[in-house]
């Protein structure tokens, strides 16, 4: 027989790692909503209201603009299979673990995998991208616009027009950038797109929002070959959320009501303001980290506002200080992954994570961490700084 | 400029479709807990508790017993793309839209494909399907033990010993038996289960709980190939959910909260009182239908108690009914499925669904339906043949 399981009680978080970031309590209260089926009429219209709402964050007028019933991986699998067929040719830029991710996924569907590649925390150069382009008859170039591994920003609008030139389509990795800073799809060129919900979307993870333009939509319509996926297949999945309703699979209800009201919540801020803030928290934060002795690892110039990648100073242990600010402040930092374990802590401010007591919180906490390990630090020195970023 | 979205307010409804079934406020609850982090050591423990509660269900010993970050069909995906490799023969009992659908999803792993068909409504006999492993060597023999479309209830002990005979591996779709008749996994010796949580486990839809004997997970470790689904890889899931808590993707980590929170509900109330009660609103149901001139249109002696295939009388119009109960009591029944469209009606009761009340409720909300149509009927028949099943 079965021990008796307790009650759910987990601690309380403050969750500024590379995602879950936290989430509204106005979220949280939606995903409590008893169900309706995924067929019930009113459901067809939260649907809708959840599409038009993701178009707006992506900034398009995709009508393939849709949450996948899986996490941000399912998206970037989804996008692939659907856009690839075996013995296709696809350009992945890979400085990060997202890209790396990408090029197993696109090698799994048969496709023919060239790498761009750049040292982890630098960003790929338009020239390089062009330069591969020439080589071959590309059908698709993939590129990850936030690297959560690195917290390196890739500029898109050259190498969009590149792409296009060349007659490829772009597939883009928004998963922490959307929400956090902008996401043009249409403005960019952008052929599909696909994202999570648990970063600066702030809805718990569990859905991926993609969006494909119609060119996009024609390659995986005109495909010879079935989608590898059953669940992926978006021509499948496109007549569920489209005018036929016809059934798929269950939709995954409570997930969407969550993540439409975390977009309601995006909506009554503006994504201008919501940007906004994502930067005055960042460089508040940097500015904090420096009063610390504490520097970024990623790129100059092309440091994403979300996701802050820190060098680890010489002789600190990076877990005893995560699992000091765990225990002792309730609060999760990321680490470094791939390359970068042990060298990097990775401080996300996501979403409803990126606030100005999140951000004094932190460094007060990472402070006082640094001073238990011995580090001589001038007392509230990073507070001192952050707060005279933000002009108080 | 997007308009604004309102606040969500579905209306409230009584599912007692095919699934979603209703889910417990205590589940509900559960989902609004703020979120830990994925890797976070309190959700680690949430997780272990989460695989102990899934193999009391399953009634296993299965080590990797999880819950898939997808809906039912990902399970079914999971468990075909995994166990498969191109050229293998995998032999298939469809008698219903999810016997199709394995199908569709194992020749898009690239398997051979051998159907053992039997009429939608209908069981498949142990006879076919030992004919059928006669005739080639078959890695795989995939079934549905309660077929959603149909309502049929697949025995399984002979059919599960004529497969150990060949040496194949036996694969079962659990979807919307489990938590609602038993499903011994070990005693019947099955190899690889998948279910979905939105029917009898009543959480909302969006995992898919699986189980793999160490059979089948040895099978999945000595592919010659890479699993053609990175989201789906088990020899890659099974990291993060395994000793090593090895990142994959990000768990679902509030539909988590919400599964736990369903399992312990059944935990309390017991298996087998689960399954009684099941059988117990079942056999009400079929009574009242009986009152009402109604017959249930599955194989009798193999009918599921969970999902009632209602033959639709002659004349009646399927989808007026439907509208009917929707909109004048906030009842939701499911229709028919390929074949069975606009010939029966499914009612589920299901998980949390499946109550007294529902029943009563349903069968009074049928009988005006019908009326409204101008069929005579002696008032209040149908809830006196019910209340007598239930021996009051």
């Amino acid at each position: 027989m079965i021990q008796s399981v307790p009650e759910l009680n987990p601690g309380l978080r403050i969750l500024l790692g590379p995602g879950p970031s936290n989430v509204h309590p106005r979220v949280l209260k939606a995903m409590s909503t008893p169900l309706v089926g995924h067929l019930d009429p009113d459901f067809l219209g939260i649907m809708n209201e959840t599409m038009e709402l993701l178009r707006f964050v992506f900034q398009t007028d995709n009508r393939l603009t849709i949450p996948l019933s899986g996490t941000g991986s399912a998206g970037m699998e989804a996008c692939l299979c659907n856009l690839l067929e075996p013995g296709d040719e696809v350009i992945i830029g890979v400085n990060g673990l997202f890209g790396e991710r990408m090029c197993d996924v696109a090698g799994r569907c048969g496709a023919e995998v060239q790498r761009v590649e750049a040292e982890w925390g630098k960003i790929l150069e338009p020239e390089q991208v062009g330069a591969a382009l020439k080589q071959g008859k590309t059908k698709l170039l993939a590129l990850v616009h936030a690297e959560t591994s690195t917290g390196i920003c890739q500029p898109l609008e050259e190498i969009s027009r590149l792409t296009w030139e060349h007659g490829a389509l772009l597939l883009v990795d928004t998963v922490t950038s959307l929400g956090g800073c902008p996401v043009t799809v249409d403005r960019w060129g952008i052929d599909a797109a696909y994202s999570g919900t648990q970063k600066c979307l702030s809805a718990p993870p569990g859905l991926a929002p993609i969006t494909l333009s119609p060119r996009a939509l024609e390659v995986v319509k005109r495909r010879k070959q079935k989608v590898q996926s059953w669940y992926l297949d978006l021509s499948m999945v496109e007549r569920y959320w489209g005018e036929e309703r016809f059934y798929h699979h269950t939709a995954p209800i409570s997930m969407i009501y969550a993540l439409r009201e975390a977009l309601r919540l995006i909506q009554e801020e503006g994504l201008e303001e919501q940007f906004a803030r994502h930067q005055r928290n960042h460089l508040a934060l940097v500015a904090g980290l420096k009063g610390l002795g504490l520097e970024l690892s990623a790129q100059k110039g092309h440091r994403l506002p979300m996701l802050n990648a820190v060098r680890i100073p010489e002789g600190i242990d990076d877990l005893k200080i995560r699992r000091y600010l765990l225990h002792e402040f309730g609060i999760e930092i990321g680490g470094g992954l791939g390359p970068l374990k042990g060298k990097i802590w990775r401080i996300g401010l996501m979403g409803h994570s990126s606030t100005r007591n999140n951000v004094l919180l932190v460094l007060g906490a990472l402070e006082q961490a640094l001073r238990a390990e011995g580090h001589r630090l001038e007392p509230g020195a990073a507070v001192v700084s952050a707060l005279d970023a933000y002009g108080e």
